[in-house]
């Protein structure tokens, strides 16, 4: 195997050539892919077994291990990064072992046909970066109003008052209503004025008392003054983690899978 | 491409090959598997840059999509089942778009070097089955303890009392001692027997009042008479959900990559 060349594939292998190819690739710690006819068992906290049928195994440098159906975007079996690998042949059959010290579990992945085994040697030092909008830290307030404050219930979005459009309206765990302005930058001196008015609004059409949160990142220079001024409220929130919380929302789908 | 043959695999295409043969295999809803180098975009809920290097594009019969680096066993971007995709060429770079409906979700990857090309006919009816022992019964409770009943807390487990082993042993949300008897099968007549010379056995050791609770998927004919002679209660629990629940628990930390 040439270690420049960032793929090395292996069509239609024997079951010999195919575990020389595997054992070298675990060995220079190169990410594989195997592409066969396999069982896969799998014993720890629970166990499994799938039956036959063909796959896709990946083993990534970092040891973990993901066997993949042709539908479905969650692997049907897989191991967490740092497991220790073993390859035997038995019985005519590639066995792939990974086993996990602690907690202790084992998946053994049989293959009896492999239609393809390709070792790779990836080079990525690309960064992920993920961004969130107003819109998106909104939304993320409307999915979890805590980010606010406890007990905060939030009525409605984008609600029209004189001044313009209040981000989220709710009310507070003492029954004040509560008007939200979000900004994803740092909120200057006209993000309170804002908010003030938004307020000053509400509290002519309603006969409880109303609060102003102002929830941005951070606030420039003299504005926590100017808030307190105006008996206003300062919330820090990360954009980045409404960002993340929209995505976990879409991760709890990929979670619900296993149950 | 041959369609009866299970991976057809076009190694270092140029961009125009890698196309047509990714086109090609979309259109057949045929697995897909992309090595290269590429970078990624996504924009909904949220949004996210993933910067160039080389990686695993893995598109699947039903429509999922899943973008692996060669760490980690989270794949850094993807798609539910259900995506449309388009492909095209523009500025001699390869970009596959996976576009999800409902909500509106899209991820864009762009090749601008491709190592291998494989498209996969896999076959693959195998039944995935979940197992789960008694032992497995007694982590998922001692995990979930309102499996057994709301606000029961576990104190123990495999207590020892003088005619043998307790599987758990708490209280209840009354403050009462709480003795869980665990069946992976139906529950016969001996097992009602046991739990009461458990619960016996812990009520001369303490002046609180216990209960026995047998936790088993199902009853023999005439033993719910006897538990309530006894004054025992009874939880169904099927073995293949505490299954569920350690997979899940194994799951979570993947869901934490998310966080």
């Amino acid at each position: 195997m040439n270690p420049s060349k960032p793929a090395v594939i292996i069509q239609n292998p024997t079951v010999k050539e195919a575990e020389a190819a595997v054992k070298e690739a675990l060995v220079k710690r190169k990410c594989l892919i195997i592409v066969g006819n396999c069982w896969v068992e799998y014993s720890g906290r629970a166990s499994s077994k799938l039956e036959s049928g063909e796959r896709i195994l990946m083993v990534k440098e970092d040891g973990s291990l993901l066997v993949h159906r042709s539908k479905g975007y969650e692997p049907v079996n897989w191991q967490p990064p740092g497991c220790i690998f073993q390859t035997k042949i038995e019985n005519d059959t590639l066995v792939v072992k990974a086993i996990r010290r602690k907690p202790h579990e084992c998946v053994k992945v049989f293959f009896d046909k492999i239609y393809m085994v390709s070792a790779l040697s990836l080079k990525d030092a690309g960064e992920f970066s993920l961004y969130a909008s107003e819109e998106d830290m909104q939304r993320a307030i409307l999915a979890e109003p805590q980010l606010v404050e406890e007990g905060f219930k939030p009525i409605a979005y984008e609600k029209k008052v004189k001044p313009g459009f209040v981000d989220v309206y709710g009310v507070d765990s003492n029954g004040n209503f509560v008007v939200v302005e979000i900004k994803r930058k740092t909120a200057g001196r006209e993000a309170a004025l804002q908010l003030a008015r938004y307020v000053e609004a509400i509290r002519e059409t309603v006969n409880r008392p109303v609060r102003g949160i102002l929830v941005a990142p951070g606030l420039a220079k003299g504005v926590q003054r100017i808030l307190e001024t105006l008996n206003l409220n300062y919330k820090a929130l990360d954009p980045r983690k409404c960002a993340e919380i929209l995505r976990r929302s879409k991760t709890r789908k990929l979670a619900e899978f296993f149950r």
